[in-house]
């Protein structure tokens, strides 16, 4: 069946309101489109939760703090929607740049301690632009349950606190990475990649895997497994290591002991191409 | 009828779904108590519009620049309820701080330009904080309209950005200021005003009318109607006029000519208590 494609956020508020009138839960997989079979597993677990799906695209120009980024994201609409269309996804919301800021924004949310480390370090600004199209999102979608892959930890990080600070009436549902059969989490930006890059990318999670075998042999200080992962990720190749961190797995600031649920997360440099990875590791409460 | 008085979050949800299942919309009244005819002309005019009225009383911590202002604002719950009850509230959404603010949160709302003059100014951090709790507010009790008075006239064009900027969807509906005999703007901080200082408080009004005046006559210049406005104020007595501004109704941002709809508003120190009032103006089209 085809998606009921929308551009307008007033025929989306109608759509919705009507599945709802109609007994049906909403369900929102927000997205930049691009889609991957990463967005492809949101959309059937929201899809196996038998609720209304609303997929939105909409590359949200306030979360880009580069201008090339922006520029250079990929748009891929039309595969988009016969994605879409396949997994049998409800409505599409797809609006212009104008129809969700017609002015430039005055009240903006902003993200305090949970964006300070990680990504939200090196990118000024980005996850104030996540939580404030994701507001505005749910606002328009009124979803009972929202989809956020766990590939971005930091950014399902700051949702989960946004909706807990706000009181907003919605569940979200974190969703595994799925990832190629070398271990490369799937990413719109892998599209960038060339031969040569494509080739190096899966360094990444090669050193992420690294920290969480210590982390599973019971290492429990942080730079001992950073050291290791990070020097693992820069022996194949001269990539740029962004960051590489160990985080708590809430609040996502940095520890210096593994005494609970952590993080590694690491940004790398393939090219002009800025990857993320993640895995969630256990302390291990050795016998 | 007595209000239902819910002092939970949860409780509060359910008895809006409840009345929205039996068909009612909701109206919110945001009040931080010590109720006064100010306010219950707000809850008269959501209960003329027919709807299940709900008064949030929450004295909200985030919005108090200086901690003894928070400390000295007047707390009266037992009249309040009273009040309410008289009015025919259906709901009193009366939280206590550790209920809205379980945490200090890490997500809040960032006002921009509007509120970069008049209160904003010199209350740093206030309208982030009335942002913030609104928003909450909103997400509680989800109201299809929400009232407040035109007293606060920054505070209604930070809140009617608010909507616009999230989507959020609700009314805002501005209702007019209401004065003692002597023009004194009703205000709950009026109870901390002594007898000498309670002479002398009109005078802010005074000064407004005077602007008023001004303006009704024909005057653009911004700077002659303050100064006009000031002087008036100044000459009763020795009283510390924190601001005197001309700005546009809308944004709140300051002009030099009045071409349009335009606030003049003014915040006055009466011995220890701060008072804030405004009256909005058309320039005049001469004949």
């Amino acid at each position: 069946m085809t998606p009921n494609v929308l551009e307008s956020i007033a025929h989306t508020r109608a759509a919705v309101s009507a599945a709802r009138q109609a007994g049906s839960r909403i369900a929102l997989v927000p997205t930049m489109g691009a889609l991957h079979a990463g967005h492809a597993r949101l959309i059937e677990r929201a899809r196996q939760d038998g609720q209304y799906v609303v997929v939105s695209i909409f590359v949200n120009p306030l979360q880009f703090d580069r201008p090339d980024d922006l520029e250079r994201y990929p748009r891929t609409m039309e595969s988009d929607l016969q994605m879409c269309a396949s997994l049998g996804v409800d409505a599409v919301f797809a609006p212009v740049v104008g129809e969700m800021y017609p002015h430039t924004p005055t009240c903006t949310v902003h993200v305090g301690a949970v964006a300070n480390y990680l990504c939200g370090q090196y990118r000024p600004g980005h996850f104030d632009g996540v939580a404030t199209v994701v507001m505005k999102l749910f606002q328009i979608v009124t979803p009972d349950r929202a989809y956020f892959g766990e590939k971005d930890a930091q950014q399902l990080a700051v949702v989960r606190h946004l909706v807990r600070d706000f009181n907003l009436p919605v569940d979200i549902v974190g969703v595994k990475t799925v990832r190629e059969s070398d271990g490369l989490a799937l990413s719109s930006r892998n599209a960038r990649l060339d031969q040569e890059e494509r080739r190096l990318a899966p360094a990444l999670y090669a050193g992420l895997l690294e920290a969480a075998r210590l982390i599973a042999r019971g290492e429990t200080r942080a730079n001992v497994v950073k050291t290791a992962a990070a020097a693992r990720i820069r022996a194949a190749r001269p990539l740029r290591l962004e960051y590489l961190e160990v985080v708590d797995a809430q609040n996502m600031q940095p520890v210096e002991r593994i005494t609970g649920r952590v993080i590694v997360a690491g940004a790398l440099w393939v090219g002009s191409t800025r990857l993320i990875d993640n895995v969630r590791c256990d302390k291990v409460v050795l016998p």
